[in-house]
């Protein structure tokens, strides 16, 4: 049995005290993984931005707001497990500044800064210990295998999910799993429940199973 | 009997295929105000960007997700209602272009440039026919009464109600209905349901039972 860190759902970057740059990210691949860790007799910690989904009663959920918010939840709860599947869809930028009140509507362009927010993965990616092991999800709107490849590689993951925009918000996915050699160790499309059940395959295999 | 034009929730207003720009509004406001308008018997129709919330069965639900297609909508709905509660949030900054792709994650300051979008209540103001009403929200962070009764005269609205950000995603609203006159006609707090409750008898004192 292992232990396994997902990150789940979108993060929100504030600009002002009421707007902010978020995604619709709707936590559901990440409560897919879950059951299916579950399943499999494994625990299971879950970090999650704001989401409307339920995520399994026998996970251990931790809610947070911003991306760095969900680094630090992450960043403490990795220590004590055996690998983290990151799931979520976290902003990578955010305003450069955040207005103390809300910005006035005027007639006028409105001209925002914004910076890369840290990453997560590749944070967990760099501390992990011996027979930890990370898994990422790249979402690409082109050129996706290269990207993902190229991701696997910047941010130490062992296997990285390819998908695709069509995968945010809807009850389907349509993946691709890219080994560090770079080839497809898994293709596969349906229901999420379906799809975490074979990702969590390919895990089992590969990641848990090796490091018994 | 009359027939009430509420908009509710949030909107969207997306960079690229990916990121958007939002707020938190819940349609808790708007559902509240939907049922205590059915429980006087009026008919309801809802124009609402994306929310988790269920609203009442009895209230026809059109779903939008940007705030040009919420005016398409209730510009649409309004010339059939009597008047309309303005309670959604919508964005009122857009990306001035929208990336047909996701926009690539680099370690430089991202510089976005958004401009105002379309006012529904303004427009709707403006549209009304005699014996119409409009009724708005304004959330402000500071100087509220001022920036309140200026968006009532602005927006050809009948009353206006003046909230704080804390009503955002929240179970309880703090509330003052502006009248045209400066004077207010309302002051309450508690949980929304009891606030709409209190908002749809100023209504219906001040503008249904006036225009029967």
């Amino acid at each position: 049995m292992a232990h396994i860190l997902i990150t789940s759902g979108p993060t929100r970057q504030y600009l002002d005290p009421v707007r902010y740059l978020s995604n619709a990210s709707s936590g559901k691949m990440g409560a897919s993984l879950a059951q299916a860790a579950l399943d499999l007799g494994h625990d299971v910690t879950i970090v999650s931005g704001p989401v409307a989904i339920k995520y399994p009663d026998a996970a251990t959920v931790v809610d947070v707001i911003s991306t760095q918010e969900m680094l630090d939840a992450a960043g403490k709860a990795f220590p004590k497990c055996d690998g983290v599947i990151a799931a979520a869809a976290p902003c990578d930028f955010k305003p450069k500044d955040i207005a103390e009140q809300k910005i006035k509507k005027s007639s006028q362009t409105l001209e925002l800064q914004f910076v890369p927010t840290v990453d997560i993965l590749a944070e967990l990616g760099s501390s992990k210990r011996t027979n930890q092991w990370s898994v990422g999800f790249a979402l690409e709107t082109e050129d996706g295998p290269a990207r993902a490849l190229k991701k696997l590689v910047k941010k130490n993951c062992d296997l990285i999910v390819l998908n695709g925009p069509t995968a945010i918000d809807s009850s389907e996915n349509q993946i691709d799993i890219i080994a560090p050699a770079g080839e497809v160790a898994l293709s596969v499309a349906g229901r999420k429940e379906t799809v975490a059940k074979e990702i969590l395959g390919v895990i089992q295999a590969r990641l848990i199973s090796k490091n018994r």
